[in-house]
């Protein structure tokens, strides 16, 4: 086993456990945040940790590109070159690439694709990304997937999960297995039971160190979702971690774990602080909106994070409406602390039983609508 | 007095000391960050302080416009505002409304000006000036000038020092007296002695907590900057602070502390870290460069901020070189910490009589060379 994984409680199908990872051990259910380019945007690594954040993403994709997976190698490994000392997952390129839609050929191989940076031509195999991940140093490395756009009939959706399933094979057989590292499979098949099922008992007859439930939050909706999610997750073994990728809004988050998800990543978070929108117990907030800018009150009274307790909803109204870096540092940062204490929340709700009680209060909250504005 | 300053010991024509504030002293020489909306660009208040700084500046001509001073002024003053709790210096908006070129027109009375964010008009004069200083709850306010451009006829000079004296006058009357709060007076006179000399003494008639030289750090030069200092700086009184303003390029900063000015603001740190540029001992380093693209070793190995603690210049190459807000972020702060530590450096060699050794290291350092790439 490289990869520990323990469940040390239940909530229905909701579990609250530990990963044990090379780089520290993580506890779920967590969410990701994602640091695409070897940097979560806008955030120093010691705020990400302040906000209670275990675990970050990174994307194969982008650090191929962009300085290189052989240059991160020689400077000491991703980790070393970002400064996060936590552990880290990457994802295996296999989404970003296959969203670049004009600029990509598949075939049975893998896929060759044109650079968005600067035009140049690459190619991605299941062999060739886990060789990526591993010069990373990535604690936790993806298998090499094709993920499929929404909708999509039945007979393509066959087609690409096979063809994912095949390189999910091939990922198995580049990695090394090493203590405190990982290789997790992903569920394919769209939002079709039968090929959901089929693609997780492939998985599993391959074997991984944890199983992720891939092409979702492609605009299926929340109730599709976890239509999925409830399809998928009783043929997943209980003993192994589940990482729902790419998801989601907070109300995503809640209903996920609530099915026995494990794992998170989104940006989210970070995307939405960059552009004034903002996460909170009583729903979205956008920091752009005049009727802020008058405001002294906090952003949110609850929240323990710099732009809550140091800043008026005013200046931060200004920061936004003026394009200041200081802006989407601070919206970055308080709502990667909302994420993070909504999973704290889930946990310890899971621990003491009182799951059930804390989603109906938490979705009570959202549809209570922001403050009233200063008159 | 409402402005204690106290010369606490010198070596030539340079002076250590402190200026006392209602928001805290400041020893001098000191360097002023820009904060121009309200924020300076791309840092925390917190990390401000950490770099060292002790008061720092807001500029009128922005905030009056966005988010507006009574708005400002309404949510408690610009130090509640933007959560920054030292000192702060305003300037009186005339800089930047002179350099709107087109879009103003001057009178003895003032000037009215559109604004570059919305086309709306606006008229500043002396007293709406200080009005709006007072109102931001600056602790050092400035008296409203025409700065003129260079190169100028004595001619025209000396009709522009003659309105700025005037508009001093104007200034002085608007003020409000308050413990911890004060006024300086802005000399003018581009690089003629005479006219130089001519302000210097109007203003000393008039009476201010401070002189600052004006209209410098225009295109003149180095020599004729040090030029025109060696012809002020005498007339004006021991016992006052003394300010260069918009200086400069650290040379700038040692040369002038030599000549007897306490006081700097200058964007040149905050704006060169957005684009890639840093200050070290040994001269600027264009991190965009790609010699730094495999570089494992620190910016600089001597500073302690976290740019060069954290992080390798490959790294900051990349975040560079990806336009990253993180870059943008350690570069500033690692900027803003050179300057501050110049100004350390500058106090303790002024207070061991030392500053002649102090400058001529500085000056053999910074001529000295990046170190060499890695091959």
């Amino acid at each position: 086993m490289s990869l520990p994984f323990s469940v040390d409680s239940t909530d229905g199908l909701a579990r609250c456990g530990s990963l044990i990872t090379k780089h520290g051990k993580i506890d779920t259910p967590t969410f990701m945040p994602v640091g695409t380019a070897a940097t979560v945007k806008a955030m120093m690594p010691s705020s990400i940790k302040e906000t209670g954040a275990q675990i970050i993403l990174g994307n194969t994709y982008h650090l191929m590109l962009r300085p290189g997976a052989s240059r991160i190698r020689d400077l000491g490994g991703l980790h070393q070159f970002m400064g996060w000392q936590g552990p880290i997952l990457t994802d295996s390129g296999g989404y970003q690439v296959m969203s670049l839609a004009q600029l990509r050929k598949l075939d049975d191989d893998g896929v060759t694709f044109r650079s968005h940076i600067d035009g140049s031509y690459h190619r991605l195999t299941p062999e060739k990304s886990i060789e990526i991940q591993l010069e990373l140093g990535s604690n936790i490395v993806m298998a090499f997937d094709e993920c499929t756009p929404f909708p999509i009939s039945e007979e393509d959706a066959e087609k690409s999960m096979l063809l994912s399933m095949r390189w999910a094979e091939r990922s198995k057989q580049s990695f090394e297995d090493q203590a405190g590292y990982g290789l997790f499979g992903i569920v394919q098949g769209s939002v079709f039971e039968s090929l959901r099922v089929q693609s997780a008992k492939a998985l599993l007859e391959i074997g991984f160190d944890g199983y992720a439930v891939g092409g979702l939050a492609v605009g299926e909706g929340h109730e599709k979702m976890m239509g999925v999610l409830k399809m998928t997750l009783p043929v997943l073994p209980a003993d192994k971690p589940r990482y729902l990728m790419g998801v989601g809004k907070p109300r995503d988050l809640v209903a996920a774990v609530q099915n026995g998800i494990d794992m998170f990543d989104c940006v989210l978070p970070t995307r939405s602080g960059r552009t004034g929108q903002a996460f909170t117990k009583r729903g979205e907030v956008n920091l752009r909106n005049a009727r802020h800018s008058n405001d002294p009150r906090p952003l949110d009274a609850d929240c323990s994070c710099p732009a809550c307790t140091q800043f008026s909803r005013a200046y931060l109204h200004h920061l936004v409406k003026s394009g200041e870096i200081l802006g989407a540092m601070l919206l970055t940062w308080h709502n990667l602390k909302y994420y993070q204490d909504l999973m704290r929340g889930l946990r310890e709700a899971i621990k003491n039983g009182l799951l059930g009680e804390f989603a109906s209060l938490f979705n009570q909250e959202q549809k209570s609508g922001d403050i009233a504005p200063i008159k």
